[in-house]
């Protein structure tokens, strides 16, 4: 089930090569975050992570050297909110182009300083180097006190919820490189750092949509052995401005799900019991989380689309998406032929 | 005194861009470590650090695999090993080719796992991306129990140590990037984890020479505003193998000292009442650190060449290493330039 995943089967590769710490408390694909138990500390446990903005700088996703700067702290807080984890620092690995612009390298650590201050964190140090590309790595801290949330752990007849509404990193991705509007909208997701410590309380099992929606999804399937069921008029749960531009192009709203561009909200499941505490707590703080459908026992993700209840191919478009070699329209032809196939109810066939 | 170096001067200039960590405990420039106070422990400190092999792949110092592997996971050990703090884990970030090799990439992957090993420590996840240039960035954790090291705190009268032999990352520069020899020796250095608990107890400050013994003596000297006086007879502290490389090459052996490639040693100072407690308790574990000279009130490196007692311009050449507009071997000429003036008793006249 895990190895169908071309990611999942690197990510496992690269492992096995290493030893694994006596003192990490989660395992190989199942956290958004390495989580330690660390000596002269009984109930607090440390979370680290790491994240690189490397081909999103490449590809040209990201252009602008603010917004840049502004994803290499959120990326990683967003892997923090997931554990639930307090921020407790950040340190940066910058490797810079002798060429780039001193003004654009000051911008950069503006959205950084930026980011943090939303975050409530701080940069703590770090490294910078010349090289022939931009590269903004960050290793973000962080600390947990309580329950320790992983991705495993929901089971059939929870209640799926996201932490805000869905759909707008693969709408900028979309702009930004596949459509010919020269100005996107804004993207700077703020991380669900102060939600996740409601999350904390009532999650079966959590994930942020870092790699977009279905991607999410795709993964808790594998893990925990079960699907998940759309409610109808999931539509309601995207970002309406996220909307517009695919409905502008005429392009299918799931693909705000499909795309491998997230918007860095946290998926989470709770057990129907507990869902009336968690939009009670959560309206305390002036939150409110989006819920998405159910935990059903057969492993897919199933969507009403045209009145009809349909799963989703979402291994193979992870897997579509993770092949570099493939041009990104040529991927969004991929889905557009497969968005076909499934009205003419042909799609299970095609992509088994 | 500190901003005199372009290197400090760059680095106040990052840090005056972000807030400052309230439960950081180190100062900008003074400690090789960042070091936080966790909420939920009272007397264990942890120690973060990030560094990246990159200019080093860039430049062709580094183009052995394992050996790429072994620094990236090493360098970060050093720094922990100079706050005296056991290491937790390690976070990778690889930025790899889409043409870099798959045995080459594992090779990187066998040396990052045994120089783990080597250190008592584990990878405990991390981040990987295609880019155009091959990047290995870490960040290492560790915890430190009992007193805080830093680069701050010696006075006149302490005796100065190194925690091994000098030489052996320069005499490797030299012969991977100025001479013909096309197999230089093999330069694989070993962080001193286990010897820093000693240091812990006995340092007034102490600082880790990844950028050259030189360049660790000029910093501390500007932190501390006292100098240096090496032994007469120190070039007895070098490492003979790296000795026989400048000698074969009719260079002069401060070289060793003063080119910014380091070797991963820890040079740290002692009160003359403690040294022989050092000397005692190190022979316990069979190490044998190696004592360098003296800390002096006149704020300058002094070493005795040619029978006479003369200061060396060390913050010069540590901008002049960090000039990286300049080819290295116009840099060596300057040094040599340099040598020559010094012989002539004019050294001080040409660089203030």
């Amino acid at each position: 089930m895990m190895n169908a995943i071309i990611e999942n089967q690197r990510v496992s590769a690269i492992a096995a090569l290493f030893r694994r710490a006596p003192h990490q408390l989660n395992r190989i694909h199942e956290s958004d975050a390495e989580i330690l138990r660390l000596p002269g500390s009984d109930d607090t446990y440390l979370a680290v992570t790491t994240d690189a903005i490397s081909e999103e700088i490449a590809s040209g996703l990201y252009t602008d050297p603010y917004q840049i700067g502004w994803m290499t702290v959120m990326a990683n807080m967003s892997d923090l909110a997931a554990v639930a984890a307090v921020p407790a620092g950040v340190l940066l690995a910058e490797t810079l182009p002798a060429s780039y612009p001193g003004a654009d390298v000051r911008e950069i650590q503006h959205g950084i300083e930026d980011a943090c201050e939303a975050a409530g964190t701080w940069i703590l140090g770090g490294d910078t180097n010349e090289g022939a590309q931009l590269v903004l790595s960050a290793c973000a801290l962080g600390t947990i006190t309580g329950r320790i949330l992983s991705r495993r752990g929901c089971t059939s007849g929870d209640i799926l919820y996201a932490s805000g509404p869905l759909g707008r990193g693969n709408a900028f991705a979309f702009q930004q490189l596949l459509s010919d509007n020269i100005s996107p909208f804004p993207y700077r997701p703020l991380a669900r750092i102060r939600e996740s410590q409601i999350i904390q309380r009532y999650a079966r099992c959590c994930m942020d949509t870092s790699d977009g929606a279905f991607g999410t999804l795709d993964q808790l399937m594998r893990l925990n052995l079960v699907g998940f069921r759309l409610d109808d008029g999931w539509e309601n749960s995207l970002d309406p401005e996220s909307r517009d531009v695919l409905r502008a192009a005429s392009l299918p709203e799931w693909l705000l799900l499909a795309g491998p561009h997230g918007e860095f909200e946290i998926l989470f499941t709770v057990a129907p019991s507990d869902e009336a505490s968690l939009i009670d707590e959560s309206g305390s703080i002036d939150w409110h989380p989006v819920r998405l459908g159910q935990v059903i026992d057969e492993p897919s993700v199933v969507l009403t689309v045209g009145g009809e209840a349909v799963p989703f191919a979402t291994g193979w478009m992870r897997n579509l998406f993770s092949d570099v070699s493939r041009p990104l329209n040529q991927k969004l032809n991929d889905l557009l032929e497969y968005d076909l196939a499934q009205q003419e109810g042909a799609y299970d066939h095609v992509h088994a």
